[in-house]
């Protein structure tokens, strides 16, 4: 059987996701394509085998030619589009978030019931170094974690302000973390000094303190305008020893006094392998009738309400927060 | 539409072939599946969506459920399968060697005439390091090579004298090298000093010196029983700079006074992409009826070409020998 | 001329300092050594080319065959020393703390007046790791520097409680920082999850946020129960670029399928070019007559003011507290 | 007592040691020195605290002011002032070359007898990361050495054809690779191919195999015009494991969307710490009345006797050649 997969939302998300589950995955293709630009919506179906376009995500969803859906339209439409999946009763992957506010992730966590039909793209956990990461920071190998450290690191923000890119680029780390930790965030607090020229309206780099139910204490840096390269580091530290990422690079290129690897310019070479998994696990689980490993949209809900509370110790100087979900 | 595959010999390599195109290939699943260990054959048929066990490879290729043909049984049987499938008019991907003897390996050439069938798995091509180092080390970026350094190193070696360690393992640099540095091998010559006591019958390590027809001198040294770990290294020495591969890891690991990264046990971590790769263009290639950029038979023939006049060079005393193509 | 210098304390600090006073150092030999137990006097005494053992410190201080002073006794004896060494108008490096207390500290800076006497023995200052990441994380290199993020690990820590191991320990990074970053540090807090079953009656580890004058936020991990290895990591994250070390080693191991370096099991060998340097630059200064750039007294009593705010973040859980100098 | 050094030859060879012996070394000092060119010999003894300038190198050695000689003048004067230290009854440290032929070391090694005077600049065997590799490259830590490979790179080249490269640069290797292997080289060989378009008269890259009496093979690649950096690699292959040189880096720099660290122009800040160790074990002996560990008299010749083997090679095509000694 083959899952017959329809994309809402095809720009450098959604396009990405089409090309990789048309070319790079076993037992699944695109057969619908939906996006508001519809000449965006046909240059990407006619790059699949055999796809067509919809008017828009809802025909796309109710089509018989579409058994599981791809939401990657902008983000103020993932809720009525999931509702629409829901009520389609087919599986939906949508990127985050799942909603904008936590009541609004409640209401769809209602609707799904105990149907297993909603996961969330949060595809570090599909990432082969986080994975190595967390089988790498077990008791056996280093001990108890005492402390972690995060710092995520784009090279150019978009538009937005300081509670926005918690919510859009901090979630991965509010999300990846319990999962790898094993543990809930329960308390944060955070902070800011200097401000990069760069950084628009927006505080940037912040600091973030968050401490798991577990008491491990973590730090986060956030920098979206870091210029320098994509960068994401993960350090656990342990009673007995510690783990983190290494620097990927297959090549090291020596000249003009210096001996250099390259960074990327954004996520897309650095999360591929991860949304490859990703996609491969989803349409493995669908075709096999079991629910997948991915993020669930408890998942997402709980992300959300730790991004809630990040920004509420951001509007009142810094004070720490007690997560509530 | 999807191309069928039959898998002749499900060994370590045919059964990870088999898993591949059948769990992370677009556009292939594997239908037949046939090994002289008919357990075996029967084990892995049972692990795929839908395919059934032949009695042999001859059934197998001339089989109306196969539409192309991996060939991944002991060397010996190459030659025979692939005169066979070409006998079948199929598409056809051979492990190395493509036959024991250049007289063979030009047999079937003359044979497959111009009709594109035979690809060689010469899986490094796909490796994203050396396609990022063969990126790497263009004139733009570190002048015109002059030197290359090759190391090739396995855990334990299995049995073999140290003919048959040229034949089949240092023949993967001798195919992409010339495939990085855009020239033929012309030259070599082959030379030895003490060897491990893990070594057996074989000379280990040998280095061998290697000049392409544009002159670069390469070192090669071909280490298989080096146990400290799996290790695959290149570096190309231009006149304004250098690039090699860096240390494949995901993950560094601190602990016991000491900073570590692990090597794997074999090839299979090290080439699992490479193979995925490989495999997904041969689809591709097949569904689209072009050519695939795989190493063809006469890839495979100029590598065994090379590898016996370094047999030869070994059963002289070290002397330099001409390459005869 | 040669700087006969006085050793007073000759543990494991003092008796470093003497060997390579007497060893490694142009310009100056150890004259006199002083210790509470007598026979490691006599033994380090006996270490040097032409060395006496005085009674005491005071004894030492006072000798006419004694030029300049190194205190590296008992903490609880550095002050009456300093004193001592300022009455009889000779040059003195203390090895922190200065004084266990600030006012004290204020009372040895009245008592040296202008008279340029007293060094303090912040290493790190002169550590070539820590020179090289100064002229690196400068404006035209990496832009304004923004965040910084400091690592300080022991393999094992001695007694001591957790505000202890802010005074001797954290203390190290409370000068080299301001020092590094061109501006003094004037708010901290303090902050601790899960403490390692290895940290007897302290917090280990320890989180700070140290914040600039110039507003750079840092963050402090300070972690003397680390077990995995003697390690000081400094990441300077400015506008355009951050700077960091490199983990220093000479040799990689490969074996037992782990590449691997190795990690000091204390201080001495990754701060031996630091102390070295430091005595050279030292006894130069003495021999010129001019002031050493090594830290002065108010160094000292500036890193020591920031322990003591810190020590009241912990005992207030962990509110942000203001330095006042 | 303080050793008095006379050093003969003040160019950026001499003039490096003239500072280090009076600035960083314990127990000596510059009392003479003496130049070919009158300015720069007297700009060098204004630097040091108490030195005078004498005529020429002889009258420096017969100087009562001059305990020991070091010998950094133009290497077609080190022969006659070794043989007039000789007469002088005073310990030498020669720069390499000791003499320009074999039979001239041969005469300065009877005229020295058995009084131990003569010690040659092969600084490498004081290079703290040449020791570290010494020692992690015993049976115990890696196994009985098999293979060894050799990188030694220059930025730019002065003047001089492909054997005064061999000589002058190659040697290096030739004497330490013995010294860190316990076996001297019995067997060489000499290759090229393609040409640095910077290399002027000279074949550069040059390749060579060399072989040690305890059959272990090397390959040397000598590239003094690589451009991109000074660099000395050496990896010890052994039958359980390897070791081999990290890159000395204090610090990392990621900006441009590269991470780099630095490679040094020349050899000066790679070596200094060399130098210095090399110059306090020679002052340390003399002052001791023991024979050093520097190289000697016998392993200047040895060296040398190795180099001229690879000159034979070079010029007849590449031939194997045994080493004469």
């Amino acid at each position: 059987m083959t899952v017959r997969v329809g994309i809402v939302g095809v720009g450098v998300m959604g396009a990405d996701h089409a090309r990789k589950i048309n070319g790079q995955i076993s037992g699944a293709e695109v057969t619908v394509v939906a996006d508001f630009d519809a000449d965006r919506a046909k240059a990407v179906a006619a790059e699949m085998r055999d796809a067509t376009v919809a008017s828009d995500g809802f025909e796309l969803i109710s089509s018989d030619a579409v058994d599981a859906i791809v939401v990657a339209s902008h983000d103020s439409t993932h809720a009525e589009l999931v509702h629409a999946a829901l009520a389609a009763n087919k599986p939906v992957l949508c990127e985050k978030p799942l909603a904008p506010t936590a009541p609004e992730c409640r209401e769809i966590i209602a609707a799904q019931g105990d149907r297993n039909l909603i996961s969330v793209g949060f595809m570090r956990r599909f990432d082969p170094a986080y994975n190595e990461l967390k089988r790498a920071s077990t008791p056996e190998r280093i001990g108890e974690t005492l402390v972690a450290h995060c710092i995520s690191r784009n090279v150019v923000a978009g538009p937005g302000d300081s509670a926005a890119t918690i919510t859009n680029s901090a979630i991965h780390e509010l999300d990846c973390m319990p999962w790898l930790l094993g543990s809930p965030i329960t308390e944060v607090s955070w902070h800011a000094g200097r401000t990069s020229r760069h950084s628009g309206v927006r505080q940037d780099p912040q600091i973030m303190l968050l401490r798991t139910e577990s008491n491990v204490l973590m730090t986060l840096e956030l920098f979206v305008n870091a210029r320098y390269g994509y960068d994401t580091r993960c350090e656990i530290v342990g009673e007995e020893g510690i783990a983190q990422f290494a620097i990927p690079a297959h090549v090291i290129v020596d000249s003009e006094l210096k001996r250099s690897i390259e960074y990327p310019l954004d996520w897309v070479p650095r999360y591929a392998e991860a949304y490859r998994y990703e996609l491969q696990e989803w349409v493995d689980a669908i075709s096999e009738g079991r629910p997948s490993t991915l993020a669930t949209a408890e998942d997402g809900l709980r992300a959300g309400v730790v991004a809630d509370a990040l920004v509420v110790s951001m509007n009142s100087g810094g004070r720490t927060v007690t997560v509530d979900y």
